[in-house]
């Protein structure tokens, strides 16, 4: 083994640097304003003392300084909470060194104390203290407290124990934290970390077809006209005031006729059927063109523009996959795969046929569909969407997604693009880590109360470095079994677990009208709005109290910092089984306010009977005394509770199932 | 973020290979003939199929190609057992690949059995064997089974079934198992193996002070003569019978008369005291010189002469401190600490002062400290020493250490360093990540059932993988409460705790007279070795049965390779807290000797009380079906028990606290 310096275990060892993944092999993700502890194991030999810096290199290069303390001296566990200022890919180094002051001053303290090398320790610490008086830059206040100790030191008329007080005083151990004088300086290797903008983090996205808003049918002739970005654009106001912050639309491509679905997902269409806009690509164009019933590129950018107005981004759909008339079918088949019978594959399961489908084949010539599918996405970026969603990007290559999102990434650092792949856990896991902004999850197939605690502390857990969680109760894909049976009281419940157990949440349209009623033996709504028009009458839109719940939480979102966060969750214990209490909080430290801000949240997930039970908060992950008392108001209710470590809830489906409670500073 | 081919995810995905440490920033470790789990995450886009290789690297630049199977679906977890045959620097990399043979196999067996696109698939199939075939090299025996499956394809004369028969036999299967059609290759980076000899792993220690053996007082006068290399070789042949593999010496060098302390620790000298050895150096000479009532560098090479034709390899202290009286301190002061008076700093650990020890200032001329430390270190290989334990490592820079093993092994990689570090576990852990081959451990201080069966499993877990345990009952610093009080019983049991629960153990010599004295207030014997003569009268070694006890376990461990790997642990649950079941086993396939192994070990942490209770075996730990019968010899005793899954434990104090159950094949 030859002796490698740049693999070195160094003069100060630092091991185990974290956040990282794969030592660097990809960037740890944040967002401006979300704290990002950095943690190292540091420690060194004999009995000197050691001390440690996280070193942050910004986008311009310029460097940022953060003392880290020990926080855990047994595991040699050393901290430091750094929070970004500004977008772009970060590095961060730690610095161990060794700390000649604390040295001196532990064996002065003790010594002097006990009467050991009195005069050699005085004489010791002028040194000491001189040099970190020369070596290191600081403010002149600063320098005078050096100096004052030093004179204290020197003092021959105060006893011993005096001429050391300054020296060891809490003032002076500040200035020699936020300057040291550091010998025999370590470093880690350089780890990156990609900045965000915060919508990347947190965002409250409302999904709807633009086809259905405005869709009216003819009475007479049963014959269906379609929305379109105009009709559509009139419900923006109303999502903007239950507080989204991102309308995201379903594809408005032209859609094949090709073996085109009917009604409920039936292989035979009837006519007027308007087929699923994931079948994409018709004569009159693909990925870049614009359904022609819906309007123009030119009313969907003012579609886009009045969104803005309002305050939302827009979202679109991305479902690489093409039907039978699409025009790369004819322009590029080698796109396609070809089976030694001439025809081009589509899609399967074998023995399952989707043959209103065909995949792209990326093997064949990935540079050709590598470009084809960047002109596109450029296409919709230069329109005004700032997000996407991104239908099974687990169906095609990760390498291709890597490229593709650097490659967006480097010029339009803005777009955010959420991940649909509802899949085995490495390859959630690794589609974030190669660059999607955000991942569904599998929040809604959590159902009981133990398994969704599980499942927030999974998703708050080291993950987070990486992964955002967006939670939807309901998809235009997903109508779980709790919803389909517990009426508006579940519906209510999970919308208030989705908005405050991760920092982005979804909602499907058609929630607020509690539509419970599945396709018989799929987990999908009956005459999914994937294969029909439907049209909603959103005067009625409150009668649940869906609209003012969204709103609530929402608000409760914009308010405090700790719901915008992944990490700072605890799930707290519960005598009833039927209950889910969790917190999210923020010290000072960790908030954007620079105050801190706790959110306590107590679901019942029994629809059908009265729970009650026995919270007992966690105090220490609340930052609290064990005999604090709290006041806490509920965001989605009136009431106003006082709860010390253990309190009583009792939860009534016929009121509500679930409180959001904000803990008064 | 630039697009970056080297740390790209690759077409088809490999991320969190294991093992590796940080990256391959050091290699981890493995003797010759032990198994290496290899294990990485693999998955890939859609619905095809994917495959994976390990690909070893040996020092000579050969290859070695494993394949690599799924082990757990859910987790997309790929593991290969691999088997070092040779010592030396290796590297390994995974290597994922789209396996077109699985895919089209699988669509085929599901379409043809469902009566879908018959030909097409029979077709497609003769296709992809005959590339299977062609692009892939193999004995001919193996070819002709493709042939025969090409055949089939194309027999028209069959059924579809029959057709496909050949292609989806188990015969087929392994041949392409084992030479597979490789598309789209993705390779993970290289990560670093050293292999080094077992004994780097599996050792069994036996510890004495050459100076106490045949050391002789005069009655008349009190005065004593000196052990030497001469007499103590006289214990040779008795320590070689009991099946040791090392004998190691505390240090041998000139010992200082400055401070030098008494009888018990005093500071205050008798006459005749012959000082303690850690005190190293006097006009004789320093930490390359012997001291001179053991002899001289020819006696002291025919003692490694002697050793080695018993079959034992000689040990030797390395305490890197120096006696005031040290040639070092006068001729190179600039290697010790100067304080501002003018004196050169003794050990202090304030206000406690370790007047008789100048520690080395590593940092004021670390090249000049490097270079006679590596000189020095060679008069012993050169003298025949192979294995060093290291005193103290951990208050001399880890830089120092990394450089200094890394040197040594590049000419000597036999050698084999042994690390005495107590101390917090980062610097435990990471003294073996820089190139220490063994360690001390806290067996010594793990008293309770439970806290024994944690900490084997610690120790056999991820940091099996660079950290070598090597377990002492006592040492010549090291007396524990229960071995001050459970009398021979208990010296009995955590001798074969010892040499069952780690690869390496090692026995304090005077442990077969149940030497169980503290001296008050400490946890070290009274009239500590270390400061004065010891002879023993080893006609009476056998008194307890402790030499019969230790030659039982060390017949064991020769016999069962299960009892010299660290990996393959299991602990089973008992109904008696005082009982600590576990188990070492070893599949064929991890086996060195082809065939599998299997020791249980039950003992019971009472020395005053009878104890029963029933083991629980982890069956499937054991590769034993649940209801299976064993039958197992206990290898400490005269006993044959048949055992099943649960059985009842009767362990008496007077009889013996502990089992020692070899498995019957």
């Amino acid at each position: 083994m030859a002796h490698s310096p740049e693999l070195s275990v160094g003069r100060i060892p630092i091991v185990g640097v974290q956040p990282s993944l794969e030592e660097g092999r990809w960037p740890v993700r944040a967002v401006v304003g979300e704290s990002v502890p950095v943690t190292a194991t540091i420690f060194r030999e004999g009995h000197d003392s050691e001390g440690a810096t996280v070193v942050v290199t910004r986008p311009d290069g310029r460097r940022e300084r953060l003392p880290m303390p020990i926080d855990n001296w047994g595991l040699s566990l050393y901290r430091a909470n750094w929070t970004p200022r500004q977008e772009g890919l970060h590095t961060f180094r730690v610095e161990a060194w060794s700390d000649p002051v604390g040295t001196w001053l532990h064996a002065a303290e003790v010594k002097i104390h006990a009467g050991v090398d009195v005069q050699l320790m005085l004489d010791e610490g002028v040194a000491i203290l001189t040099r970190a008086l020369k070596e290191v830059r600081r403010a002149p206040a600063k320098q005078a407290l050096l100096e004052q100790a030093i004179a204290s030191l020197l003092n021959g008329r105060l006893d011993p124990e005096s001429r050391l007080a300054h020296a060891s005083s809490a003032e002076l151990h500040e200035v020699l934290t936020a300057a040291p004088l550091r010998d025999s300086v370590s470093a880690s290797r350089e780890y990156p970390v990609l900045v965000q903008r915060e919508l990347a983090l947190a965002s409250s996205w409302y999904e709807f077809f633009p086809r259905s808003e405005g869709a009216r049918q003819n009475r007479r002739t049963g014959e269906w006209t379609s929305g379109t970005f105009t009709t559509a654009a009139k419900r923006l106001p109303a999502i903007a005031a239950m507080g989204f912050d991102v309308v995201y639309l379903t594809p408005i491509h032209p859609i094949g006729t090709t073996h085109r679905k009917g009604r409920n997902n039936s292989l035979k269409t009837e006519p007027g059927d308007p087929g699923s806009p994931y079948a994409i690509g018709a004569a009159e164009g693909g990925h870049d063109a614009i359904h022609p019933d819906l309007g123009t590129m030119r009313t969907f950018k003012t579609f886009v523009k009045r969104a803005n107005e309002e305050g939302l981004e827009v979202a679109l759909d991305i479902a690489l996959q093409c039907s039978p008339d699409h025009p790369w079918v004819t322009e590029h088949p080698e796109w396609f795969t070809t089976r030694l019978d001439g025809t081009i594959a589509y899609a399967e399961n074998p023995p399952k046929k989707y043959q209103d489908i065909y995949p792209l084949n990326f093997d064949n010539d990935p540079e050709g569909i590598y470009h084809a599918v960047r002109d596109m996405i450029q296409v919709w970026i230069d329109a005004g969407v700032t997000l996407f969603r991104v239908d099974n990007p687990h169906t095609k290559p990760l390498d291709f997604w890597e490229r593709f999102l650097a490659d967006v990434a480097s010029s339009h650092p803005e777009v955010i693009f959420l991940a649909e792949a509802f899949t085995r856990p490495a390859m959630m896991h690794t589609l974030a880590k190669v660059g999607f902004h955000q991942s569904y999850t599998y929040f809604t197939w959590r159902q009981s109360a133990e398994e969704m605690g599980e499942y927030l502390e999974e998703v708050s857990g080291p993950s987070s470095f990486y992964m955002r969680p967006n939670f939807w109760p309901t998809t235009h894909d997903i109508l779980t079994p709790d919803l389909q049976r517990g009426g508006a009281a579940v519906f209510k419940m999970r919308a208030a677990l989705a908005a405050t157990g991760a920092p982005s949440f979804g909602i499907y349209t058609g929630y607020e009208f509690v539509e419970n009623v599945p396709r018989p033996g799929a987990e999908e709504q009956i005459d999914n709005e994937k294969y029909e028009y439907k049209p909603r009458d959103w005067d009625k839109a409150d009668q649940h109290g869906i609209v003012t719940l969204l709103t609530a939480l929402n608000d409760a979102r914009r308010r405090h910092p700790a719901l915008r966060r992944l990490r700072g969750l605890t799930v707290h214990h519960t005598t009833n089984p039927q209950f889910l209490c969790f917190s999210r909080h923020l010290t000072a430290e960790e908030s954007p306010t620079g105050r801190p801000d706790t959110i306590i949240v107590i679901a019942s997930f029994d629809p059908y009977h009265v729970q009650s039970g026995v919270v007992s908060l966690d105090m220490e992950a609340l930052s609290l005394a064990d005999d604090a008392r709290i006041v806490v108001d509920d965001l989605i209710g009136t009431d106003t509770y006082t709860w010390g470590r253990d309190f009583y809830v009792r939860l009534d489906p016929a009121d509500s199932l679930v409180h959001v409670a904000a803990v008064r500073p």
